[in-house]
C-alpha cells in the first residue's frame, strides 16, 4: 500500500498534464469512463457486495453504500452530462493595458490538486473524478473504510478506461489507507494538495476544519429559515414552507425554523401549525406562539441553533423584517433563507441584509443546489465565504493567474 | 485588556453595519481618518517613540517601525487614494432566469471579518483598516509586540475620527494581547473571523498555515525566475534581469534564479555574468555554466529552492522551454516568473505552462504588485490558489451570494 504522501505526490506529478489537456481530450476521458462503468458493472457490483457484507452499520448507511446496475447507470450518466458542460479552463476573465504598455490578462486555470474526503458513498468517487477531469484538476480521493472495495473498483474501472483511451490516468489517485492517521496525514499535505473538500456529516467537516493545514472548503451545515412577512400571500407561504421543510428532510437546504410576522401570525398561525402537523412535522414554538396556541411545546434557545435534519421545526413570531434578519444572521448557518412577502421593500431589505449564501424571495430554500442553479454539476455546497459560496460547480474548482506581455518593461 | 475572543466577537457584532454602509459613508470615514492621522501626527510619533526606545532588534527593524510626519502623511495619502477606488460591494456578477422562472443574481458581498496578523510595521495598521472600510469588512488586527504603542495610537486616531464623523468604529478591533498564546487563539477564531491574512516573513506565514483553523490566505514567498530563451534579445534580457534581481532585493517578486537557453548561453553567458557581478550580485551556477566559465562557484540543489532576498542568484543552463518550465514548476514558489524571447510560440508556451500567479513575457517580475496591476491598493500577494492569486486589492477582499426571486416556486 502506497503511503498517503506518495499517493498525493503522484497526483501532483500528473497535475500539469490534466491542467493542460484539451477539452476534447477531457471529454474523451469522460466518455470512456462512462462506457466502462456500464460495461464493468458486474465487477463493481461484486466488489460493492464485499463492502455490503462487511457493513455493520444501519440500513441508512447500507442504502447509501449499495450499488446496482441502475445506480451505476446513473453514475455513468452523470459523467456524460459533464461532456456537455463547457470546460472553464482558459477563460479570459480580464484584459487590460497598464500605464506602461504591459498587456495584462487574467486567465482561469485549474486549482491543481483537489483533495476530497468523504463518507461511504461510492457514487461520490465517480462524481468527483468527473468534476476534476472537466475542470482540469488532479484529484486525491479518500473515502470511508466502509466503501473501500467499491471505491477501488470504481476508481480502477475509470482509470483503466482513461488508459485505454490513450491517456495517463495517474492524475487520479485513491488513498487506500483508510485509517484515522491516514486521514490526518492527508489533511496536512500542504504544498501538494491545493484544496481539501470534505463531503459528509458535521463531524467529518469539523475534523477537517480543525486539523487541516491544506486550505479547506467547508460544506454542508444548513440551519435554514423561512420567514412569513406580514404581507405574505398564504397561497404561496404554505406550499413554500412545506416544500422547504418536508420535501427532503436530511439535506442541508431543508428548512429548520419558521419565522412569522406577528400580524401574519394573528391571522394564520393556526392554519400553518395544522398544515405542518398534518404533514407529520413536530413543532416547538416561542412564547408568543404559545400565547396564541398554548398546546404547542416550548422552543429553547438551542432549538433556534439546531439543524434537525428531521420532521421537526421551530416556530418564532417576530416583530418585522429587522427582527427576522437579526435572528437569521445570529442563529442561522448562512446557508439558505427565504422570505415570503408581497412587499417589494421588505423583499429588497431581506435580500440585502441576510448574510447567507442563498437568499430567496417567494421560493423554497430547497433550490440551493448546483443542478437547480444551472451549474450542471456540483461538488458540494460551500458554507464559508472564502473562494466559493453556495453550490460549487466546475467554475468553483478553478483559480486564475495573470499573464503579462511586455516589450522590455522594467520597474522604475 | 479584552481577551482575543471578546475582541473578535466585537468586530463580528459590527460587521453587518460596515457591510451595509453606503460608499459615501465609507468615503467619509476614510477622509476623516486621513485628516485625523495628519492632525494627530505628534501623538502618534510620541507613541511610536516608546516602541522605538523599547526595540532591541537591529536597524532594519527600526526602519520599518519608525514613523515621522512624512511617513504619516504617506499613510494618510494611502487612505485618500482608496476614496477614488470604486467600492466592489453590490456588483452584480451574474444574472440569469432559471428553467422554472426563478430570477437568480450573484452579487458581490464583503467577506465579513478580516483577520490580519503582521509584524512591526505600523503603516500596515492603517492600510489594512482602509482596505477593510472600502471593501465593507470588519477587521481584527494583531500586530507585533514591538509596535504595540504605535498600533494602538494609529488605531485610536482612526477610530476617534470615524466616531467624530458620526459612525460607529467598533467594526475595527485591535488585539492588545500580543502574546504567542494570543496569536494562537486568534488563528482559531473559526466562525467569528472569516479569513486570516498573515503579512510578514516566512515563519509568521508558516505558523498561520500550520496552526490556523480560520481559512488562511498564504502570502509572500517568492522564488522567482527569469528565463532567457534562445531567441531572447540581449537588449531586453539584461535590463529585465538586472531590474528583477537588483531593483529591490528584499521583496517577494525579486528574481532569485536565472535560466538560460544553451544556445543563448554560448553567446551571452559571459556578458550576463559580468553585468551581474558589476551590479554586485553573487552567482552560483550549474555545471554547464561552469564548463563555460570555470571560475563560477557551483550551485547545489538547495540553491534552486532558495529565496535569497539578497544580492545573490543561481544560474542554470537549460535545453529549451520545456526544461525551463519544468524547472520553474518544480523549484519555484508559483509567484512570478518571466521569459525573455522574440519567439511567439515560446512565449505562448511559457505563459500557458508555467503554473505561477504572474507569468511575464519580456518584462520584469517586479511588476507583480497591486498598484502596478492597477488595483489601486494591496493587502498582500497571495501565493495560494484558493480564493485569490497574486496581488489582492479590494475585489479580493469580497465574496458573493446568490439572491433569488420567485413567485411561489417549490422544488419537485
Amino acid at each position: 500500500m502506497k503511503d498517503v504522501k506518495q499517493t498525493c505526490l503522484l497526483a501532483k506529478e500528473h497535475a500539469r498534464a490534466i491542467a493542460l489537456a484539451s477539452e476534447e481530450d477531457m471529454n474523451a476521458m469522460l466518455r470512456a469512463a462512462a462506457a466502462a462503468l456500464r460495461a464493468r458493472a458486474a465487477y463493481i457490483i461484486a466488489e460493492n457486495g464485499k463492502d455490503m457484507q462487511a457493513l455493520t452499520r444501519g440500513p441508512q448507511f447500507a442504502d447509501r453504500l449499495m450499488l446496482d446496475e441502475k445506480r451505476i447507470d446513473g453514475i455513468a450518466k452523470g459523467l456524460e452530462k459533464l461532456i456537455e458542460l463547457p470546460c472553464p479552463v482558459g477563460e479570459v476573465l480580464e484584459k487590460r493595458t497598464l500605464y506602461n504598455g504591459l498587456l495584462l490578462q487574467r486567465v482561469r486555470v485549474p486549482l491543481g490538486v483537489l483533495g476530497i474526503i468523504y463518507e461511504a458513498r461510492p457514487n461520490v468517487t465517480a462524481d468527483a473524478i468527473g468534476l476534476a477531469i472537466k475542470s482540469g484538476n488532479a484529484i486525491v480521493l479518500r473515502g470511508s473504510k466502509d466503501a473501500i472495495c467499491s471505491n477501488v473498483a470504481v476508481c480502477t474501472v475509470i482509470k483503466d478506461a482513461i488508459r485505454g483511451a490513450g491517456f495517463d490516468p495517474e492524475f487520479i489517485q485513491l488513498i487506500e489507507d483508510t485509517s484515522r492517521e491516514g486521514a490526518s496525514a492527508f489533511m496536512r499535505m500542504n504544498g501538494i494538495v491545493d484544496v481539501l473538500i470534505p463531503r459528509g456529516g458535521a463531524s467529518l467537516i469539523q475534523n477537517a476544519v480543525q486539523n487541516a493545514t491544506v486550505p479547506v472548503i467547508e460544506t454542508g451545515t444548513g440551519n435554514c429559515h423561512v420567514y412569513f412577512e406580514k404581507s405574505a400571500d398564504p397561497e404561496k407561504a404554505l406550499p413554500i414552507l412545506l416544500n422547504a421543510k418536508t420535501q427532503r428532510i436530511s439535506v442541508c437546504n431543508a428548512c429548520e425554523s419558521l419565522l412569522m410576522d406577528e400580524q401574519y401570525a394573528a391571522a394564520h398561525l393556526r392554519e400553518t401549525v395544522l398544515a405542518l402537523q398534518a404533514a407529520g412535522v413536530d413543532i416547538v414554538a416561542c412564547e408568543k406562539c404559545r400565547a396564541l396556541l398554548p398546546s404547542l411545546p416550548a422552543a429553547g434557545e438551542e432549538d433556534y441553533y439546531a439543524e434537525y435534519l428531521a420532521m421537526k421545526i421551530s416556530v418564532k413570531i417576530v416583530s418585522g423584517v429587522d427582527e427576522a434578519v437579526a435572528h437569521i444572521n445570529k442563529y442561522g448557518t448562512h446557508h439558505s433563507d427565504a422570505i415570503v412577502t408581497e412587499d417589494e421593500a421588505a423583499a429588497e431589505k431581506f435580500l440585502r441584509e441576510v448574510d447567507s449564501a442563498a437568499v430567496y424571495v417567494n421560493a423554497s430554500t430547497r433550490f440551493t443546489d448546483g443542478f437547480e442553479f444551472g451549474l450542471g454539476a456540483e461538488m458540494g455546497i460551500s458554507t464559508q465565504k472564502l473562494h466559493a459560496r453556495g453550490p460549487m460547480g466546475l467554475r468553483e474548482l478553478t483559480s486564475y493567474n495573470y499573464r503579462i506581455r511586455g516589450n522590455g518593461q522594467v520597474r522604475g
